[in-house]
Formats: structure tokens, sequence, C-alpha cells
């Protein structure tokens, strides 16, 4: 195979910066401004947020990572006593290195199994049917946290989010979202970020734009104002508040401003469905069914390096499994050249 | 008093980028790189501070605000059971929120007081002598931490350092420093970066970029391996490894890069001083001797409203206390300004 | 001198157990009971502290140590981010190696001055007034932590209390009592437990019994339903909650029945005053007025060594500052023995 | 069924105090003596300790329930990104409320099945293969924890243990013992108390003595000096040093003297033993093979009500699993007696 480039598909954070949001990083840098937050660009963005998510009473907290948006934003919602019910694939549980439980005082993880990645309304039933509730030998369910896309590419729905709230409701868990990827999924559903966030029953949204064309920043979205005055004191005694706030602002602002966020995202999915598409005709199999801008294949062993020979970048998960990740920099040329090497390198 | 523009003095944070700075942004948003680390500004960036600090087995660890530098590195010092001596006006005891009692598993902080708000060796040998070591109701001194230049503008010498390194010695502490503004003790001083830290005993640097011309990053630096050991860890399970670090490193790479960092630095305390010798011939209080880019100002209540009227941004501490910060922004020009006002202002 | 036997002052937690409490003990052994709490003593428990409280919604929850009580307590009246305001001399902030901070997960301490080892109203509301409220760089003052007796054994009477809970509540803090010695505070002023506590506004108190005839047992109290509701998993998850409950419920019953824990600090109160009276007659500085069963005196420094040789137990605490501390099982003829040396050795 | 008194079976630790044990309370109390271990019992239970388990360096600590035993000396080996590895059915991470991840400062649980309630070598090998070692994503495997007698009252030999520990040794873990129970896993087993502990691999013990015959302390055992070293802070900060610590001191004495542990627990095991030779011979099923002083039993529904109403006191688990669990005050008449009553119920 002969290699004139590589193509990047190990991860979408592997990317560079969306040019619109570099230059609301070049003006924002023109002239001074209050540190902390207290510059016109957080207040815009504020703004910006309560419009794009249809929601009066939002707050926004500009974080530098989504390991920092999950476990702050989780540290508000679960007592130290508590447990946060998530799908055993759950970036929270395994990626994180234990940071939710350092940041929520000794609060821990309760994994839970489900197809396609997913948490399903009997697997969260169960597990609060098998909770000895009141009891503190036990820790108790406080927290749902659902991560839309899941970490392997898979999407809820509003409904299916819908039908994992009812199932919490009547024991009081609050609903958190790993949105590292929202905007895939949001693409990918095609309907409003508020349809698949508060109004199907999200509390507290950790926003990812860092792997969507972001520099330098995530966000924790707050629909509820008590979280949001925890909020405000938790995230500067982890170090999480930056004092050139406005930096980041900037950034998410352009970044939600004319539906770039969207834009970019669905660059990337649609790169996925050229590569999945490729797929299909080839003697792989699909681990799960890619929705937005991820696919988990195994390939024969023998193979995986093949593909790496063939300037294809990515992760090899071991066994034969390996992981395409498109980004809003992958072009359709770059999808199609993947696929033509692909359809090589497994010949 | 007529004013044609503000001129900023509240801090040196509400300033902007530095051109060269901005300029590595830009550079390293081409193409595709591994995230979290895996990518050659964050390799060149390690030569880097190995090359400027003159010490071989340094580590740096970018990390988006001072508060997450301090906390982080004083958490890999200090066990759990110990207590950080630190000066009464240290900004990890009193504008931190807690932050290292939170990351350092209960630490505590034990704040002394000394002249030209620096620790003294006196009042540290007073401190060491008056623990009851080994007994655990006692938190054990664990750490010395020294803010240089301190929250209030003055500064430690080498051998000030020195003499309170040897203080602690016999009772195995480790050092800390807050280097928030390092640059600018450096430049105060004359020194080498490895004269005012690791020669003079210190383990491990919060090194400030932030307030001196970077866009989004500070960093710990660690002197010491088994230090550095524990931050991999520790800097990830508080959300602050951030998956794009080359955005970061490319900054502090350009900001010890040719001295741009003591360049910059320069700019300020040279604008301060022009200030100083100003202040020095009006009816004011120096509160402490100014030996960076920031004064301490005792004025007449009434002219706190007039200095503010005459367009000058800084800050009103209470009390008739004014704090004025330059910045690597503040031209000379405005610092001459700024003296003309305050001269108008205080007549 | 010639000494027949020494004389117990160092402190009351070096006395034994009193007689009822022992044989409460022992009858709780007969046969077996549910373990964690569902057993009768504790059931009786409840009765008896709603019962000498005269407060109907109050819990009470054994736990084996007063540093135990006093940071399980403050963890659920503090916020991570908060800080105690205590007296600088207050066992919390000096004695306990830093619990509070790791059981409230980074909550921090601070200490303010005051004449006879208490806080003042003018100390508390200064301590408010500095503070920046809602400004998460500071630690945000949410409880107001009160000890009576204190370290120094001086008493806070109701009037004094109110004073200060009339301080803090424009701010909302709450209001914790380290009650270690609760009971000689209580003979000492001459009012009833709850004038004491929640009728004075405290909101949580450490109910000390080990220093005053328990075994192996002191207590939260909580006059707050919400604290108590959190308590019941904070001391689960902090080991607090033995299985065999109720042999330390059996001991509190006991202690706070038909008087036992006031007639025990009667005693002890009783023997105090016998020694200070003697005191005020010898050439020694009495460094705050005991109120209770504490005693802190300045003495010649050479004269520590004849004390010590006339058999009398105590703390030197440095600096020719000694301790004298009575007990329940100090006998009227013991302090009469004791004052009888210390004029033998202070002459 | 007629039923003139009922028997007790729900747990262990609903039995009162050995007389032994009792006895040295009480002779404990005459005189005073130093508070916090300073006092001769705790001296004389160091050395009672240190012959016992036939090691010189031993250090034990007494505290008030096997979940402080669990969580601290968890906490001493633990880093604060570590895992701690151990069998699903683990009281530790089950059972505790989260009590580890609290107070080894956010440490996790990794929870792995395996046959008979016990961690095999593979499932061992398994998780220790599957880590990405030095990745901070991911919590670092650092402590094996063996509970023995398991909670399903299983029984590790000392050779299973070493193939354990040969497991892990290649990374470097730890090793911690769960003896809530030990003395039955002793007993049962019929080896040495060395053998099960530091000569099989343990480092650090949770020493269990309140479900056998204690009246209010369990206690930490460290076969490492610098876990030790540590663990004089971490209990005394978390609350765990008692003042009157002799009292502690005199029961664990009491219960390690002339084998009274062992004996209490040999009468806990032959009462069970009757119990499980007369439900072989019933239609019921025994979810695993007792071993120690517990037995689960799966009985029709319906015969759960029937045993409860004939006078046995048991823990019904749901899905007709019934818990039975003996102590050292079940007498041999008390399990014939129970097993003719279950004979009846489940005719």
């Amino acid at each position: 195979v002969g290699v004139e480039h590589t193509i990047e598909l190990r991860s979408d954070n592997a990317a560079g910066v969306a040019p619109p949001i570099l230059d609301a990083i070049v003006a924002a840098g023109a002239g001074s401004a209050l540190a902390y937050g207290g510059d016109e660009w957080t207040a815009r963005l504020g703004k910006r947020v309560a419009d794009v998510f249809e929601h009066p009473d939002v707050a926004v907290f500009p974080v530098v990572s989504g390991t920092a948006a999950n476990a702050l934003g989780l540290s508000a919602l679960c007592p130290p006593w508590g447990s946060v019910l998530c799908h055993e694939s759950a970036h929270i549980v395994n990626s994180e290195g234990g940071a939710t439980s350092l940041l929520a005082a000794g609060a821990v993880m309760r994994a839970l199994s489900g197809e396609a990645s997913k948490l399903t309304p009997e697997s969260v039933h169960d597990a609060l049917a098998s909770t000895r509730w009141g009891d503190p030998h036990h820790s108790q369910p406080s927290v749902l946290s659902l991560t839309c896309p899941t970490d392997h590419g898979t999407i809820y729905t509003p409904d299916e989010i819908g039908a994992l709230v009812a199932a919490i409701r009547p024991r009081g868990l609050r609903v958190h979202m790993d949105g590292a990827r929202l905007a895939n999924a949001i693409v990918a559903v095609g309907c409003s970020p508020a349809e698949l966030t508060w109004r199907a029953g999200v509390d507290v949204l950790s926003l990812g734009a860092t792997k969507n064309g972001a520099l330098s920043t995530d966000a924790i979205v707050s629909f509820d104002p008590a979280v949001a005055a925890e909020l405000v004191y938790r995230t500067k005694r982890a170090g999480h508040v930056a004092s050139k706030m406005r930096f980041q602002s900037a950034q998410l602002d352009a970044y939600l401003t004319d539906g770039l966020w969207l834009r970019l995202a669905a660059t990337a999915n649609e790169a996925m469905a050229i590569i999945v598409a490729g797929l299909r005709e080839l003697d792989v199999v699909l681990l799960e069914e890619p929705q937005a801008n991820m696919a988990f294949v195994r390939v024969p062993p023998a193979a995986v390096a093949r593909l790496e020979g063939a300037g294809l970048l990515f992760y090899a998960m071991g066994g034969g499994v390996v992981r395409f990740v498109t980004s809003f920099q992958t072009t359709t040329a770059d999808a199609v050249e993947a696929v033509r090497r692909m359809r090589a390198a497994l010949a």
C-alpha cells in the first residue's frame, strides 16, 4: 500500500482548533478584562447557553477537561454517601482515575450492564430494587449518569432518556449527562439541545467542546440553580476557575453561535458514515452500531498491522479490536481514502 | 480630570496574550497530535524546562490555574495529616477556597506572621519548636511554602530562601514555592531561575505564566522525580490533564524560549518602578516596599473615588488602601500617565 | 515530702468508670440484641436524651471519641467550601490532627482570639465583616463552634452563647458546641442542659461522657433533624457505627439517668474548687479563672519538679505552666491533700 | 411448634460479652491511667499480639468497628489513585457505605468474581493483565483485599492465600485481610495465626473481636512498620483513637490470652457444624459450603415464615434465602434444638 499521508482516526481530541474558535480567542485578547469570569465574554456565554438550550436559569462553568466537568458536576449532585449509577462502559468509571470519588468525598460508582453500551430501564430498576434504602451500610443511589453518545459511539434518544428518568424518579435520583460529544448526538438524533438534555430530565450536563473544535475548554452546564450555587465554590477549590476565563468563554460562545458546534459534529458524523458504509462491505465485525463519529471493529488480528502500515492512525484495543474516530477535521476525501486503505489492508 | 482612556492596573491577569505565545498556539493547531501530552510540544517543553532551570530530572505539568498548581503540588508533598507552613498573607491560605485541604485529603495550613509579608527563619523556627512531633493530635509540619514574589509584591532573595530552608531541614520538611509571578522575581533579583528555586532548596514550584502573557496555562514544576511520579496521577484525577495539552505546552514553551518570560516581566516591573517613583512624591503610604510589579498604597479615603474618576483601574482593598499591578502590557507611557493622574487625584 | 500515694490530676480521661455505668454495661450483656442500634438500649437512649434536653426531635449518635463527635458533627453542618469559626484555643483546631478537614472534605478552621479563651461577639462580628461573601476564593464562614467549658476551663453562660449566636444569625451560620465536659459547665452555671445548648442556639452538640465516667463512648446530639439524617450515613462511613452499639447506648443512658452525669461533674468541680482556693494563697498565677474542673497555673520553673516529686500527677505545659484536672474520682480528701502538697512544693 | 425460647442466629454481633473479657474491663477500671494508649494494658497488648502472631515488628491499633479497621488499614496501603481488588461479595464493597473511598481520599474498589465467594489466581491475574499500568486514566491496582472467612462463610487456606499473593507480587500490590471472623477461620483451618496472615503474605489485618466476644473493639494489626507509622496519624484524625484506650486494649489482651479467641470461635463453629449436618438432611440448598460459623440456605419461600414462627432468629435475605450465624454463645443444646425446629418447619 502506497501511503502519501496519514489519516487521523485515533481520537477527535487529536484534532486542531476550528478557525472561528481561534478567531474568537484572538479577538478576546484585545485589551484587558476582569479576571475570574467578570468579563463580557463570560456574560455573553451565559446568555448564549440560555438561548441555545432554551432554559432561562441555566448556568455554565468553563472547565479544562471532560473529567473535571464530570467529577465536579457529579460532586454537586451526589452526596458523599451516595452512588452514581452508570453503564459499565462509562468514562467516569473506567477512564477518569477515580476523579469523582475524589471530588465527591468518597462517593462511589455503581456500574450496570446493558446492550449497546446503554443503560436500560430494567437494569436501572433492578439496581434500585436491590438497594437497601436508608441503610447506611449501603451506598445510596443518588445520581443516574448517562453518556451520550456513549463511549462506544451509540446514542440515547430523548425517549430512551425519558424512560430511564421515569425509572429513577420514584427514588429521587438526579440525572447527569456526560456529553463529551453531545453535538455529535444532537446531529445524529436530529433533535434540539433541550430535547436531549433538560427536557428529557437531565439536571447537569458535561458539555464537550474540546473534541469538537475548541482549543482548551469544556463546560459544566447546570439546569438547576441550587447545583449552580454549589459549583461556584466547587470549581474554584478544585482549581478549575481560570483567571483569564474570557478565553474559555470566547471559545464556547463561538462554538455555540450560529450552529457551529453542530456543523462541526455533522462533518465528523458524515465522515464516519462513509467509513462505516465501507466497513460493512468488508470481513469485519462492527461491535456496536456506530451512530455518531466512532466505530469499534473486530478485524483479523493480522490485519491490525496492515492497517497501521497503510497510514491509518487509530487505536488498537487488543484482541483484534480497533477504534476509529472522526473529527471536524476529517474530510470526505479522508474518509473515502480511509475506506480504500481499509479495503486493501483487509483484502 | 479629563480621561481619554482607562489604564489597567487591577491585576496582571486582566491582560491579554503575548504575541509570541499566541503565535505558538496557532502553530500548534496545524495538523493533529496525540492527546494527553503524547505530543511533540509537550516533549519539547520538558526539555525546555530542564534547560531553563538547569535541572536534568525536572518534570513539568501544565495546569489551568495557579490554584491547581499550588494545591496539586502541595498534595504531593504533604501527607494528609501534615500542615503547610506559610505566611499569613499567602494565597494558598487566603484566596484558594481551601483547595489544598480538599486535594491533600484534609491537610491544613499553618499561617505564620513576618515582616514585609515574608516568613523569617525565626518564625519558622518557633513554629517547629512549638510542635509536638510524633503526636497525632497535632498536624505535623511537613511543607514550607514560600510565595515569591509575595502577594504583597515583596521578594525573597536566594539567600533568604536558603536561610529558611536551613531552618526546616532538621525536621525534614519539603519546600514549595508559589511562583505565580516568578518571572517578576527573577528579573528583580537578577539571578537565574535555578538560583531562586531548586538551588535554594525548592522541591516543587508553581510556575505562573497566565499573569505574564500566557492564554490559559500555568504549570507545576517538580524537581523531585518521586513527586513527579505522583503528580501523573494527581493531576489526572483532579481533572487537570487537558486532552489537547499541546496547546498548553506550546504556550509554556514559547514563554520560556529566548527569555520571553523575563522580558515580559521586566516590562511590568519597569512600569511599576515608574509608578512607585511617582508615588513616593505624593502624600501616600507604601504599605510594603514594592519589589516587583505590585504596590499597595494607603491614600486619603476620599482620594479613592478621585483615582477611579481619573480613569485608573485598580482594586480598592478597603480602608483607603489601593492596589496597583502592572503587566507586560503596561507601557512606559501608561505608567507615566498613571502617575500624572495619581498626582492630580491626590493633590 | 513524704508521698504515700499519687494523686491523679493529669486529665479526667485518665479516670476509670463510674460504677452505675459499669453496671449498665454488665446488664446490657445479658442475652442477645440486634446490632447497629436496633436494640432496646439505643431506643431508650433516644428517649432519655429527648427528655433530658427537653427537645422532641433530638437525635443521638454514640461515637468512640470527642474527635469523632466534633469532626462528624461539623461535617454535617459545614459545606466543603466553608470555614468553622472557633477560638484559637479550641481542640478542633489544635488537637484533632485535622480531623474536621478530613471528614468535611477539606473544610477549614478559622481561629479567632478572645479573652478567657472565649469568643466574643466583637471578634465574631469582625470575622464576618472581613469575609468576602459569595466569593469562592474565600472559604465561607458556615459554622460557629463553641467549646464549653473551654480547653482552658472557662465557661460560656447561656447569655454569652446567645450573644454570639445573635452575631452570626444574619449570615446564617450554624452553631456547634464541643461539650466534651458539658456536664461540668451545666453544674457550674446552674442551668438546664437545654438552656446551655439548643435554647441558646446550638444546632449540634458533641456530648462528652468519657471524661466524666463513661467507659468508651461520647455522643453526637443533633437538634436538627436534617443534620441527623446526614449523620446516619456520615457516622457509618467513617467507621463510627459500632455493631454492639447497645453497650454504648447503655453507658449513655445510665450517664443521663437521675442526674448521674451532673453528680459526677459536681464532684470534679468541687474538688477543683478546693484546689483553686488553695492555689490562690500561694505564689502562683492562675492563667484563666477556673470555672469547672481544670486549672492552668504558672509556677516558678523550679517548682515543677518539686510538684512532680510530691506525687502529684499533672501536665507540665512548658514555661512553668502546669495543668491540673480533677475528675469524678477526685475525692475531697484528694483535693485537700493535693493542696497540702502544692503548698509544700511551692514554699 | 411450641416455642419456649428464641434461638439467636441472626449474627454473631448480636451476642453479649465473653466473661473473661468483661472481667478484664472491670480490672482495668481500677485506678487511673494515661489516656490515648499510654497505659500498661496497651503496652501489654502490643507484646501479646507479637507473641500470638509470632512477629516482632507487629503493631496493633484498637478501633471501634470492622469498617474502621478495613477502611483505615486500606487507606494506609492504597494511594488515592489506586484500586483495591476484592471479591464482589466483600464487605468493603457492599456494606461499608463507601468508607474506604472516604478515608483513602477517593481510592476505588474493583470487585472481581470467583467461586465460593473467593478470589482465584486466575481472576486476579486477568484483572492485572487488563490494567493499563502507569496510565493515570486508570485506577492502579494497589491492594489485594481478602476476606477470611468470606462474607458467605467460606475460608481461604494458607496455600490459597499464597497462590493469590504470588499472582500479585509481580505488580507489587499490598495485601489486606478482612479478618472480622479470623478466629473462626484459624480454628477451621487448624493453622497458626501467622500461617493464615503474614506468613502467607498479608501486610495488614483487620482483626475482628466484637463478633467473637468482645464488648466494643476490633483492631488493625499491621505487619509493616511503615504502614504502622501512618496509622498513628490516620487513626487519630478519623476519630478512632479512644482516650480510654486501655479498656479496648484490655479486651483484646484478654481475647488473645490463653487461646480464648480460638475457644470462643470453636464453640461457634461447632454449633454451626451441628446445624449444617441437620440441614443436609432437609430439603434445602446450601448456597456455599459452610466452613466456619455461617450458613446461607435456600428454603421454600413459604418456609421462611414457619422458621420465624418457630422462634429462630435469622436474616431473610430475600428470594427464600436465609442466613444462620452462630456465636460463642450458641450452645450445643441451642444448635440441636435449632435443627429440631428447622426440621419441623421444613417438613
